[in-house]
């Protein structure tokens, strides 16, 4: 195993052990970079009434993007990812299972950090894309986080 | 058990085997009226990283609502309910059950059906609030939905 996949593997167990409800929908974390993470869900446990991934689950593997990061690049002592308010938008239905993944600048990353000292909460927007296994966005998420400093 | 209460439970089964993700929630329809719906989360098997409500559950118990409509007052031969877009706002951290509820008036329960009987998509948007037990505001969602005749 790679140091990547090893650092991906080992953020699944930890996040799966601090938000147990990812752990029956097999939310897992794909990449781990520090400025690009992804996750990925499979259907199986997520599927809905019509068949696709249901939109909760959707939004979770969009969602839990801004939090990945904390573990990434915007690591600070004492410092907690929230979410603050986030708009998805369903472009079409995946039959297959989805991967999400959003990216930060260094420059944005380094300005998070000096909010979050400087204030005590270091606001961003992510913006994310869920595909399908044939790379068709089946969502697309906008997310305001703050990195607070408890 | 009064009719109501018996018409949540018998929902709750329902929507927890179409969309079996909603059973490792613990999610519970509360109220399935004509022009009302509530649906319940408890706290435990959706905790977070900071020991309140997870986001992605928050937003499954407010989303679910646009959905029991159609069991409701939605009703449609053929009919199925699809979300399109939600916005949700994070109020306040939510440390104890909460409750998701959403209203529909009659005349926009009678355009909804005349719209999907007439174009196959009778569109609607609808807000909801999610609670605590001390009655705050922990969350406030918008979401477009459909009522597709498939």
């Amino acid at each position: 195993m790679t140091d990547a996949l090893s650092d991906a593997a080992e953020l699944t167990r930890a996040i799966r052990a601090l938000i147990p409800i990812f752990e029956p929908m097999g939310l897992e974390v794909v990449e781990a970079e520090r400025t690009s993470v992804a996750a990925r869900l499979p259907v199986e446990p997520n599927v809905n009434h019509v068949g696709s991934v249901y939109a909760g689950s959707l939004f979770t593997v969009a969602e839990v993007l801004g939090g990945l990061f904390a573990s990434t690049s915007l690591v600070l002592e004492g410092g907690v990812p929230l979410v603050k308010s986030l708009q998805i938008d369903f472009r079409r239905p995946a039959s297959t299972s989805v991967v999400a993944r959003a990216r930060l600048t260094e420059d944005e990353i380094a300005r998070i950090l000096r909010d979050a000292e400087a204030t005590g909460r270091g606001e961003f927007v992510l913006e994310a894309e869920v595909t399908d296994e044939t790379g068709a966005v089946v969502a697309t998420t906008r997310g305001t986080y703050q990195l607070r400093r408890l």
